[in-house]
C-alpha cells in the first residue's frame, strides 16, 4: 500500500479506537488516557500481529521498525513534546523556583531510593554482574511526568502546590537521572573504569541547560519583549504599518529547538520544551499560545498513550518465575518513588500533609519510556540481559498505568475536583 | 544519530529557514511560500547532498527514503491535508453548488486542453510510442489547489467569486483528473486495450464519493447537530451533567477519515480532507474549529512547500535540448490551464469579465504533486522515460512556483488587499 494511504489508514483507526477507550473510562470518571493505553495493548496483543502488520501497517520488532510506525512513532513524540510546551506555557519562572527547594529534595530522595532498590534486587536474583544491576538502579530512577502532566491539565489544577512541586521535581528528576546514567555508563563501559572529566562534563553541561533556560525566560524575555514593542510602537508612531510575526510560529521554532538541544545534551527532549514553555509563560494568554498549542497536542497526543500500550507484550509473562520478579521489580518501582518523593517535599516543605505526600509520591511514579531507553543502551552494549530488558519495560508500562487513576483519584478527594464532567473538552 | 533527535534536528532547521524564506518574501510584498519553496530548492542543490544527507539526514533518491525524510514528507503531506480541511471549514455547500456550471466547465476545459497538448508535445518530439503521449498529457491534467488555497486564506479572500469558482473546480478538476488516469492507465496497460467496465467503476467510485460527500453535508450534517443539541438540553432538563465531547478532535477524525477514503478510491487525500471541511462549515465558528485547525496546519505547511522545492534537481538543466523542451511543455501547461479555466468559466458564468478569467486562469495553474504522482505511474510501468519523467516534475514544480506571484498581484490589483501587512499573521 503507498505510505500516505497507509499512514492515514492507521492514524484514522488508532485515533478512533484511542477516542472509544478514552470516552469509556471518562464516563466511568477515570483518566481517558488510561483507556488509549489499553487501547494500544489490545492492539499490540489480543487483535494479534496480523492486525498489527497487514492492517495497521506498523510492525516492529526489535531492529526492524515500518515506516507507518515510524511515523506514528515521531507524532507520538512530538505529541507529548508539545504537551510538556503547554504545561511550560502555563509555569511561570517564579513558580518553579518557589518550589524549588522542596522539589530538589523530592527528586534527589526520588532518584536514590529506586536506584538502590534497581540495584539491589538484580544482586539478589543473583546471576547477574554489579554492572548489570547498576543499569537496573539507573532504568528504575526516571520518572517521565507526560501522564502526570496530561492528568494535572485535565483536571485544571497546574496552579495547586502539589502540581508546581511535581513539574519543578520533574525537571530536576531528568538532570539527577542523566548524571546517574552518566556514572553508570561510565563504570560499565570504560575499560578503564569511571573517567571524572566525562562525568563532570555531563553534570555541568545538564545542568547548566537547565539554569540558562530559567535565566533566559526570567531575564531576557521581558527585556527582548519591550524591545519588540517599543520599536513596534515607533514604527506605528512613524506613520508606518509594523510587520507582524506569526507568534505561534516563533514559539513552536523554540520549542522544537529546545526540545531538539535537551536530547542533544542527553536530556530528555520534552525538559526541553518544558522550558520553552515556560519562556513564553508571561505571554501565553496574550499571544493565544496555550489554546493553539493544545490544539496542536489535541491532534497527536492519543498516539503517545497508544503507543506505551503497544510496548506491553502480554506473552512474556508466562513463566511463573518472570512474573514474579516483574511484580516485586513494579511495587518496590511504586514504593520508592512514593517514599522518596512524597517524604523529599516534605523535607523540604513542613507544610505538606498526608495527602499532599501521597498525590507527589504518586504523581512522580510514572517512568514512561526514559527506563526503557536506558535499559536499551544497557542492552545494546551487551551489559544487561534480554530477561532484565523485559523487566524494565514492564515495569516502565505499569507503572504509568497504575498511577493515573490513583493520582487522579487523589486529586478528586482532595480538592473536588469533577474529573468526569468535561473528561474530552478539557484538553 | 538517534531517530527523534535527527527529525527534531531536521524539523528545526528546515522551520527556521522556511520562516526565514517566507519573511524576505513577505517584506517584499510577495507570497511568503514562494520563500518557503526556494528554500527547498537551496538545500537540495546549492546547499548540496552532503548538508542533505549528513546534516539534515534526508536523504532520497527514487526508491530510497531515510527515516527522517519520512517523517517529514507526512508531515508535509498532513500540512496540506489539515490546509484544505480549514478551506472546507469556510465553504458552505451551497457556495460550491451556486459556482456549480461556471467550476464544471472551467474543469472540464482545464482537462482536456492540457491533456491534448501533452499528448501533442510527446508525439512532436518523436521517439515515443503513443502510451508514453497518453501518460504525458495525463501528468499535465491535475491541479494541485493547495498552493492556491494558501494564497486565497492569506489574502482572506475565501468568500470572492473567483475563489469559490477556483475551489469547486478544482474538486471537479481532480475527479475528471482521475477518469483520465483510468482511461490512460486501462489503454497503456492492460494487454487486450481499455476495460470498460473498470472504467465505469472508476467513474462511479469518484463521483459517488464527491456527491454522497456533498449530500451528507447538506442534509445528514444539521440533523444530527440537531438530534446531538436536542439530546444534550433533555440531558440538562434532567438534571443531569452533558457529557462534552472534544468538537476538534472528532472534526480531525473526519478528516483523516475522509482524506484516507479519497486516497483509497483513487483521488487526492486533500480532496477528501477538502470535503470533510465542508460537512463542518456550519459549525466551524461556533465550535473554534477554524483558529485550532489552522494552528494544526501551521506547525506542518512549512514543510510542504519546502518539500516542494527539494523536488528540484537543477543539475538535470544541464542539456540545452532539454531544457528547451521544458520550457515549451511549462509555457504550455500554464497557457492551456489559463485559457481552458478561464474560457470555461466565462462560459458558465456571464459576469465573468477580463480580470476574473485572468484570475481564474492563472489559480488553476500549480500541478504540485499529482502530475509527479501520475508520471511515476507511468514510469513505474515501463511505459514513460526517465527524460519524460524528469519534464514532468519541472513542469509540476514550476507552474507551482510561477503562478502564485501572478496570482496575488492580480488579486491585489482586482481587490485592493494589502498582502504584505500581515504575511506571517495570516495563517
Amino acid at each position: 500500500m503507498e505510505l500516505l494511504l497507509q499512514v492515514l489508514l492507521t492514524m484514522t483507526v488508532i485515533f478512533v479506537m484511542a477516542r472509544i477507550g478514552s470516552m469509556v473510562f471518562g464516563k466511568l470518571g477515570l483518566p481517558g488516557l488510561i483507556g488509549e493505553i489499553l487501547i494500544g495493548v489490545l492492539i499490540a496483543n489480543i487483535a494479534g500481529g496480523d492486525f498489527m502488520h497487514d492492517f495497521l501497517g506498523i510492525a516492529f520488532d526489535g531492529e526492524y521498525k515500518s515506516d507507518t510506525y515510524i511515523v506514528i512513532y515521531t507524532l507520538a513524540e512530538l505529541g507529548v513534546i508539545f504537551l510538556l510546551f503547554s504545561v511550560g506555557l502555563e509555569t511561570k519562572v517564579k513558580d518553579l523556583i518557589g518550589s524549588g527547594k522542596a522539589a530538589f529534595l523530592c527528586a534527589l530522595l526520588g532518584v536514590i531510593l529506586p536506584f538502590i532498590a534497581g540495584l539491589a534486587v538484580v544482586l539478589a536474583i543473583g546471576g547477574y554482574d554489579l554492572n548489570a544491576a547498576m543499569f537496573m538502579g539507573a532504568a528504575m530512577v526516571a520518572t517521565s511526568v507526560g501522564i502526570t502532566a496530561r492528568i494535572i491539565k485535565d483536571m485544571r489544577l497546574m496552579d495547586v502546590k502539589e502540581s508546581r512541586i511535581i513539574i519543578a521535581a520533574a525537571v530536576i528528576d531528568d538532570v539527577l537521572g542523566m548524571i546517574v546514567l552518566a556514572i553508570v555508563k561510565g563504570m560499565a563501559l570504560n575499560e578503564g573504569g569511571l573517567d571524572i572529566i566525562d562525568l563532570v562534563i555531563v553534570i555541568v553541561k545538564s545542568v547548566a541547560f537547565v539554569l540558562i533556560a530559567i535565566a533566559i525566560a526570567k531575564y531576557a524575555v521581558p527585556r527582548i519583549y519591550d524591545y519588540m514593542d517599543k520599536r513596534k510602537r515607533a514604527t506605528i508612531a512613524a506613520g508606518k504599518v509594523p510587520y507582524t510575526y506569526n507568534k505561534l510560529i516563533f514559539a513552536i521554532i523554540v520549542c522544537l529547538a529546545m526540545a531538539c538541544l535537551a536530547e542533544f545534551i542527553g536530556l530528555a527532549a520534552i525538559i526541553g520544551a518544558f522550558l520553552a514553555g515556560m519562556m513564553f509563560a508571561d505571554y501565553a494568554w496574550e499571544w493565544e499560545l496555550e489554546s493553539r498549542v493544545e490544539a496542536i497536542t489535541s491532534f497527536m497526543i492519543s498516539f503517545f498513550f497508544v503507543n506505551v500500550g503497544l510496548m506491553v507484550d502480554i506473552s512474556s509473562l508466562s513463566d511463573i518465575g518472570v512474573i514474579g520478579i516483574i511484580v516485586v521489580v513494579i511495587l518496590l518501582a511504586m514504593l520508592t518513588k512514593y517514599i522518596g518523593c512524597g517524604l523529599g517535599a516534605k523535607l523540604g516543605d513542613r507544610s505538606i500533609d498526608k495527602s499532599s505526600f501521597s498525590i507527589i509520591g504518586v504523581g512522580m511514579m510514572p517512568r514512561g519510556e526514559v527506563g526503557i531507553i536506558i535499559a536499551s543502551i544497557g542492552l545494546g552494549a551487551g551489559v544487561m540481559s534480554g530477561d532484565l530488558y523485559t523487566i524494565v519495560v514492564m515495569m516502565s508500562v505499569m507503572t504509568t498505568i497504575i498511577a493515573p487513576p490513583i493520582l487522579s483519584a487523589l486529586f478528586k478527594k482532595k480538592y473536588k475536583v469533577e474529573y468526569m464532567i468535561v473528561p474530552e473538552d478539557s484538553l
